[in-house]
């Protein structure tokens, strides 16, 4: 399918200038980005855009998906009581179908926050691959192997989901350092070193976290899992609050992405990751929400403006950490930790990974500076379509995905419903 | 005009259970909350609501509705340079009818967020008041003197704006301690004491203010101002971020309103108030935006969750400030500390300012608990409608307010170029 959107204000991305002019895709790629042109081909569909402003889609780079089922369920509570008592316990219920379930209110909601990948780690990884490509959606799928797992089954879904289809691929990881045995860490090094691959994992969540780890070690997370090799093909972490100068030296020298997850880290009560002293020192830094059970929503928006806002309260300064450098992050940066190279920009022969962002708004007025308004004053309400892989999954409210969003709705409500009466 | 909204949702911040049923309105006010009822009157329309929420509106606080012009034009930036380089010399440029152009984006933008009245410190208000009243919507004003400002224009403003219209109201007001001399705020106090009126005012937003201030009177500003008997008949403060205990005594023991800010804070680097230590206490909060240049959006879902998430990482505890305190505060605690009584619940003989909230988008699934999600996941995107004194004023993201949102954006814009031009 070839669609043309002219009458558009076009950020590629490529830096953080605005144009003016149209954007045509053909397939799954982009065709065509520049002014309006005389001589144009045939198009399946062309839509205006009314002066709203074309741009590549957000990428979530932490998430738990499926753990839809438990927004609004345990808020409110200590740290340890939300954990032990009111999520793991219901988790242990969970099933692939019901993982599909759940998964699927996630990806509704991440297109109508105008995201078109994420990087999911959950149980039953298979059942989120098929919801994926059902959908036309990019998962990115990332091991979670914790104490007791078999490294075998990371090798298997590492090899299996990573030719499953054209939507999805996997990635090495392990759940943390406090869940992983040394023995288990090394295996996965072994795998990293075995495929060149990179590793993620949860990294420096809690200063518990790091403090334990350097009981046990005397080095922090970082430290250990460079010092066993793990990154030795890159990876990253995922939360990265409580990290000092060594461990921001590491994810520099080896190009690390540390994703950071501002509004999870808020409600837990976590920390406020240093995210001004990472950018200073050149380290890569890009978002993910985490997931819904400690977010609780699933909007680059809000955190893309926690990760400017709280830097500044942090560091009491308020230039810190710029509105451009963390448009980059929800963008650019996160299709690089990915590894979707060819979804980080709007430019021609990458992917159609694309969205309207509705300027005929008031959180949108005056037009000093779009991307500011963006990131300071962006909202879902804003996103009026979002593109991936060249095929409109959402507009104007409305989605296409393949079900109903009613349906979706109903199902993930009566499988909560079952899943907690059991 | 009577309209029934009917299948609906309904949470009256009575309290916080929800029940099923409907609403009607006669005019401006409520008619009827409950059951579906066999005998019915005539309605000039009916609305199926689907299942979506019905809930009182929110009531903004703090803000300067017209810097709305300002917003995205001088962020990233250290405070000072902020305030002195960039606000204060475009500020100066103001007049009555570019104020009024502004401060109409910002009310659009308020419809969007289901705010329907606002608490507005700002210059011209005159031309405020006319515009809230033309667009059906409740503006309270807050005098704002400052130094070489004269006491008895407050004083005209006063009994003029408060009988200006039924949407709108005066309260007696000073900028700050620190810009108002110790004769100008002797000569609030005996304002408020002439007219058993409360004050409000910009109170202990940074703590160089309230060091400065005690440097000058050995007091914080809140036991300055209630030692001069600027409290004696209430009133409240904006921002309240570097309160003590005597302050929040005060606060507490004279029935004062603390009106957070919890996104200016963090943008301008202020810090985090403690309101977790004033919910121990006692003392009444309410929730503002700000104004668009300091926050940037003026979108009560922003500010409700910070207010939340905020204190659980300050306090180090994720059952700090619940969700449904927070929801308390930007509805029937707004409308208090706005002298709005008739505005705060969903009851019959109540006016009738009310919003629907769209249950059916995925963030609002599952529907385990209907206050936390609208708390820590609702958005801009879940108004379908906002109704104040029985006027629907937006609904499915139209507006209706007597002139078209598109010329507003073009004024806005127009007069802002000029403006900056100057």
């Amino acid at each position: 399918m070839k669609i043309r959107l002219y009458n558009a204000k076009i950020l590629t991305m490529e830096d953080t200038r605005i144009t003016e002019g149209e954007v045509w895709t053909d397939g799954d790629k982009i065709a065509y980005v520049g002014e309006k042109c005389e001589a144009m081909p045939q198009f399946d569909r062309e839509i205006d855009v009314r002066q709203d402003l074309l741009m590549p889609s957000f990428k979530n780079c932490h998430t738990h998906s499926a753990m839809t089922f438990l927004r609004s369920y345990a808020d409110d509570l200590p740290l340890q009581d939300w954990l032990f008592k009111k999520v793991f316990p219901q988790e242990a219920k969970l099933n692939g179908d019901r993982v599909a379930a759940f998964a699927k209110v996630a990806l509704l909601e991440y297109l109508t926050s105008g995201i078109t990948a994420c990087f999911d780690m959950y149980f039953y990884p298979e059942y989120f691959a098929k919801v994926c490509t059902d959908f036309g959606f990019r998962g990115v799928l990332c091991g979670a192997v914790t104490q007791g797992d078999d490294l075998a089954l990371l090798e298997e879904r590492y090899i299996k989901l990573n030719s499953y289809s054209k939507m999805v691929t996997y990635k090495l990881g392990m759940h943390s350092e406090y869940l992983c045995p040394i023995e288990m860490i090394r295996g996965v090094s072994e795998l990293a070193h075995k495929y060149k691959a990179p590793v993620f994992m949860h990294n420096s969540e809690t200063e518990k976290e790091v403090r334990e780890c350097r009981e046990r070690y005397s080095l922090s997370p970082t430290q250990l899992f460079d010092r066993e090799g793990v990154f030795d093909y890159g990876g990253g972490g995922f939360h990265c609050v409580w990290f000092d100068d060594e461990d921001m030296r590491i994810f520099k020298e080896r190009g690390l992405w540390a994703v950071t997850n501002p509004a999870s880290n808020l409600k837990l009560a976590s920390g406020i990751a240093p995210l001004q002293k990472m950018l200073e020192r050149g380290v890569g830094i890009s978002i993910g929400t985490d997931g819904a059970a400690s977010n609780n929503c699933l909007d680059m928006f809000r955190e893309m403006y926690l990760a400017a806002a709280l830097q500044k309260v942090k560091t009491g300064d308020a230039s810190a950490c710029a509105a451009d450098e963390v448009l980059k992050m929800a963008t650019v940066n996160g299709a690089k930790t990915l590894g979707l190279d060819d979804c980080d920009t709007l430019t021609v022969g990458k992917q159609a990974d694309i969205i309207r962002i509705d300027m005929h708004q008031p959180n949108m007025q005056p037009q000093h500076d779009i991307v500011k308004n963006i990131v300071y004053s962006g909202s879902k309400q804003n996103v009026k379509m979002t593109m991936c892989a060249g095929k409109v999954l959402y507009e104007n409210g409305d989605f296409s995905v393949g079900e109903s969003a009613e349906d979706i709705y109903a199902a993930a409500e009566s499988e909560t419903r079952a899943l907690l009466a059991e």
